[in-house]
């Protein structure tokens, strides 16, 4: 996420050496350093590599801007055929990444984990429609009101994703991590057809490609719609959002793996209602396969500080 | 909701008769007409009283203005010792719904139900404390760092909503319908404490008042913690936003009725893909209790023709 480091002084220092966000993302030496900064600082147990869902829309020929201060802006969408032209040339078009992935996976310790990862299909439509961040309001009615064209765009993406998934697992990530950043909103019907279908067409291309790394996906925002989720995508572990339930979790770690939930606010917040939140967390998942996480990205003003208490108490039981 | 007539012409020339929303909310006559409006037009089977959830928060001392395509702004909060005491107040200054809900139910068919309303205390809140709509995100945090002032403001929308709807009961309404219009975003603990409780509360109160009206309860965005709010409040249907799963009604259809949740997007673009939704949501719910609903307002630029097709085919079978 373009927040991730900003809670960092390191990062916010190396940032500011880059002249642009998108030059920042695609240098690997940058990059990788910035995808290693919180693993020296903490102890955590897996990286996330340091890009954006954004990049490849831009790898596909669409004109992608981050001004600061400002969400992204994105240019016209390039013609369908224009685009379809360019899949498999849009993996390579991010080889940078594949290169950051290989610096990081040569320094991070063995013992840790490295995940890489895209933006889903339906999330990274919404801003290339829209050209840029929206309530997806236009971009939901055109669902219904253009459902050709829009299923011709989301299916680009998911090869365009498949292939920029396996580059990435070639290159050194050794979980795959699929955004859906905004699920929130769609009714079960679109749901199954923009989120649904594409993650389960993306993950069965990966498998085809002999990949074999694991599987986070997060349907940020589809409420009960994860449970339908969980079941027809062949993901190893499903992210929760802040509103997931203790029963919805404990239902899903029969068959999956589970990460999140703990809110951003309240990490922000810190405090009593901070440890209290985190044992109930562990009280109520911990007991199956639970991957501790935030339920959504990590707020530029947060503390260090509660970053530790977190970390005490999850990991150290303080 | 302050969209609700706007897709009718006589609406729009009603409205234009008052000088601002509020007069026209609390104008018995006005409002009685803004509710029978649509029964007039459509072979709906119920009618909701034409008023505003801010009402509440004007009775109990808060300056709350709308103005014309802007969202409501509303002045300082007042202090909870002056809204304590106005609490059964309120419902007196709110004396005037009273007598809009006398004046639809005299002219209203005898078949037809009329529904009573008020805002939840949380979303209330989040106008009272923001000062208008907002994305929520400093009253989430406040319901962190603020822990004891939100819930004595809580505790006073508990009285003062209680006490309206009991007035709204003895004045004509047969069903209660509360409106918790931003449970999106809430983990688990903070619905519980701030959703679930309050409206258990509410409803214990108006039941101790001896009203027996059915309660609607609408926890729109609540996702998967739909489940635990069937469970933990005592209301005898459960309204669903537009994301609610096939499954989760279903299951919910066993212990109380459901209403909802035509997308008001799918509403207003119309077509066969309307007709296709349509017959999805009766077969997936209709064997059991399912009143017809959207799972949000209805949007202003919304073609009657549109909503002539919904009832051609949910009544009618067309």
């Amino acid at each position: 996420m373009r927040q991730a480091g900003r809670y960092l002084p390191e990062y916010r220092a190396l940032r500011a050496t880059a002249p642009d966000f998108i030059s920042f993302c695609l240098n690997p030496e940058m990059a990788a350093e910035a995808t290693l900064q919180p693993m020296r600082r903490f102890e955590f147990s897996a990286a996330i590599v340091f890009a954006d869902i954004l990049l490849l829309p831009k790898a596909l020929g669409q004109d992608v801007r981050f001004e600061v201060g400002e969400g992204p802006k994105l240019g016209a969408l390039p013609s369908l055929e224009r685009m379809r032209d360019r899949i498999e040339g849009a993996a390579g078009a991010l080889g940078n990444i594949g290169e950051t992935l290989g610096r990081v996976r040569e320094k991070l310790d063995p013992s840790k984990v490295l995940i890489g990862f895209a933006g889903a299909p339906w999330t990274v439509a919404t801003y290339m429609i829209e050209g840029g961040s929206s309530d997806r309001v236009a971009v939901r009615t055109y669902a219904y009101t253009h459902a050709k064209a829009l299923d011709e765009l989301i299916d680009i993406l998911v090869d365009a994703t498949a292939h920029y998934l396996v580059m990435q697992a070639r290159s050194g990530a050794q979980v795959l991590k699929l955004f859906e950043s905004w699920a929130e909103g769609l009714p079960e019907d679109l749901f199954e057809r923009l989120v649904i279908g594409p993650h389960a067409r993306i993950i069965a291309q990966v498998r085809a490609a002999g990949v074999t790394a694991p599987f986070i996906g997060f349907p940020r925002g589809a409420g009960a719609l994860v449970q339908s989720y969980a079941q027809k995508v062949a993901v190893q572990a499903v992210a929760l959002d802040v509103q997931a339930s203790a029963a919805m979790g404990q239902a899903l770690q029969k068959t999956v793996a589970i990460q999140g939930a703990l809110d951003p606010l309240l990490l922000r917040a810190g405090g009593k209602a901070l440890d209290v939140r985190l044992d109930q967390l562990l009280a109520q998942w911990g007991q199956g396969p639970y991957i501790f996480n935030l339920g959504h990205g990590i707020l530029p003003d947060t503390p260090i500080a509660h970053v530790e208490q977190v970390l005490a108490r999850v990991v150290h039981g303080q």
